[in-house]
């Protein structure tokens, strides 16, 4: 079996396409204009290029960007009170702070700070509540963009065995709440499972966020498995004599048993900050009384 | 292999012992007397048997006990106010809404306007989330209560499979989060699940949470597995010519392949009252400051 390949960034590019078209209706039939405002203290360059690129789509996506760039020595007090002036700010509705923050600044207390209703990174408690039980909450962008693209090649999930590798607050544990809203039944395995091999080989549904380059090799597979590889890892490439991105799964012999399969780059990467466009979407439909448009949300 | 019986009502007696000692210890120490606050609307015959079996245990254990009595009309605002105040009161620690409540009541809406920090029964979003993301959190007690029978019985859970079959919000949802918190291999099994016998042998750890009497029976298990029958169902006994309890497990068939068991009566439920009364002991440390009692918490 050769796996097909499932294109990220071809669909990242048709969901950021389905957010402006809703954004330009909000702006033509209610005269909103959502807004994002992104916080990033320090100089991190990873972060860096994030805010660049979210800054960049948010704009193309016909939304007003808000970019809120902190020394690295910004005390917490004065990123807690940037946040409780984004919160009362009415043309922002959805707050970032880019992650990591630097050491003397608790990143719990600052996304704590957050209005639940405009963190659209998802990670507030409440969010993550609201997840747990079933409530309308803003989702954690990375397991949202792997929801979308497991539902667009299987349809129903519904009683379909998945195995989720990693239990991150991030990654792995929102995964896994979105899978079993979804109906599948959801097993998660991390470091301490044993067997793991044997744990992946019983999924219909492979989902690894571990982050060790290659660790899911094809014989871990049920053949036939649909595979999201959400790993990104910089790893050395000796025979380019440079450095390359390779996901948590060794994507040739995966391929080679997996009925689909995401790249890296260019599977689930592209699907989180599209993911963010839709949340803050989302957010700003809810803040304004409107149902969020479908397809967008979990 | 006939298993050994996990004697819930001893383990529960010996629980409230130990809070009833720690209880002594915050009054003779820090003149601190633990209060719990119950509020029933409506005069639905079951929950006025827990509600008069809170009030006994909570006085028993030397705590303070609050009964709120409400007519079944009482209207949400009253409900909501008459929270607002316990929310407010220095003396009440814990605040417990009995569910279910009267149809004209949102306990959503209800169980939202409790103090996180007082919210006893761990129903609270803010509470699901912070279990969740691994901060302090209220637990719902009904899971704790199989938490402490596990630890009790097996030591770490570290690397073990677990299986919850159930994935409501107040036993199998939070059930799975504590089994992953303490480091097992979780999956979770519903209505939907596929094969459901195959996946319950997989597992080590068998939590029934489904409410369907003695859906579980000896061939769905691995011979050895310890299994937690949090199932009380009530069904026609026409031998004796009356209604008995059973759990969701068929006590017989199980008890002959498990490694050990909970009975119904006798198992997981007297847990569930002494995790309320260790709920609202560690409610009441962390208001004052003071480290909650080891072994009492999640
Ligand atoms: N936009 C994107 O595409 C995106 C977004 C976020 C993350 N990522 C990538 O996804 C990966 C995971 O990210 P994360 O934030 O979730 O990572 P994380 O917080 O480090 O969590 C990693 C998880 O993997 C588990 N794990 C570690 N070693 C393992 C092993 N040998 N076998 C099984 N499980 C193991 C860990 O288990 P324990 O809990 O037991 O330690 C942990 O739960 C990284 O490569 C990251 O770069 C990509
Ligand atoms: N103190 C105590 O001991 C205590 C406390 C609470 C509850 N209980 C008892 O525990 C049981 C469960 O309570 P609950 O409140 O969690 O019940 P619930 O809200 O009705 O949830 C039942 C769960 O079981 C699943 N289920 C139903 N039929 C199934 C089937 N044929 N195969 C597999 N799963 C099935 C349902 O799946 P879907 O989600 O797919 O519908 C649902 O998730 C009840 O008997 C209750 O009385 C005892």
């Amino acid at each position: 079996m050769t796996a097909e390949i499932i294109d990220g960034k071809a669909f990242a590019a048709r969901l950021r396409g389905e957010v402006a078209e809703q954004v330009a209706v909000l702006k033509r039939d209610h005269g909103i204009t959502p807004g994002l405002a992104v916080v990033l203290v320090g100089e991190d360059p990873a972060s860096q290029v994030y805010v660049r690129n979210k800054h960049k789509q948010t704009l193309e996506a016909g939304m007003e960007s808000f970019e809120h760039r902190l020394p690295a020595e910004t005390p917490e007090a004065e990123l807690l009170d940037l946040v409780g002036r984004l919160n009362a700010d009415p043309a922002v509705h959805g707050i970032l702070v880019q992650l990591p923050l630097p050491d003397h600044i608790d990143a719990e207390k600052v996304i704590a700070a957050i209005d639940p209703d405009k963190d659209v990174d998802g990670f507030h408690v409440s969010n993550v509540g609201r997840l747990a039980t079933g409530q309308a909450a803003l989702v954690p962008c990375t397991p949202l963009g792997c929801l979308m693209l497991l539902r667009d090649r299987l349809g129903s999930l519904s009683g379909r065995e998945a195995v989720v590798i990693g239990r991150s607050n991030i990654v792995g544990k929102p995964m896994a709440q979105l899978l079993l809203r979804d109906s599948a039944t959801v097993t998660i395995a991390h470091s301490r499972t044993r067997d793991i091999e044997a744990v992946v080989r019983r999924a219909e549904i492979v989902i690894a966020a571990v982050g060790r380059p290659r660790m899911v090799t094809g014989d871990w597979l049920r053949p036939g498995a649909t595979v999201i590889d959400v790993g990104i890892n910089r790893i050395e490439d000796p025979e380019a004599g440079k450095t390359r991105l390779v996901g948590d799964c060794d994507f040739e012999s995966c391929a080679a048993v997996a009925g689909a399969i995401t790249p890296v780059p260019g599977g689930v990467g592209p699907m989180t900050i599209a993911c963010l466009l839709a949340n803050t979407l989302t957010a700003t439909c809810r803040a304004a009384g409107l149902p969020a448009a479908e397809g967008l949300t979990a």
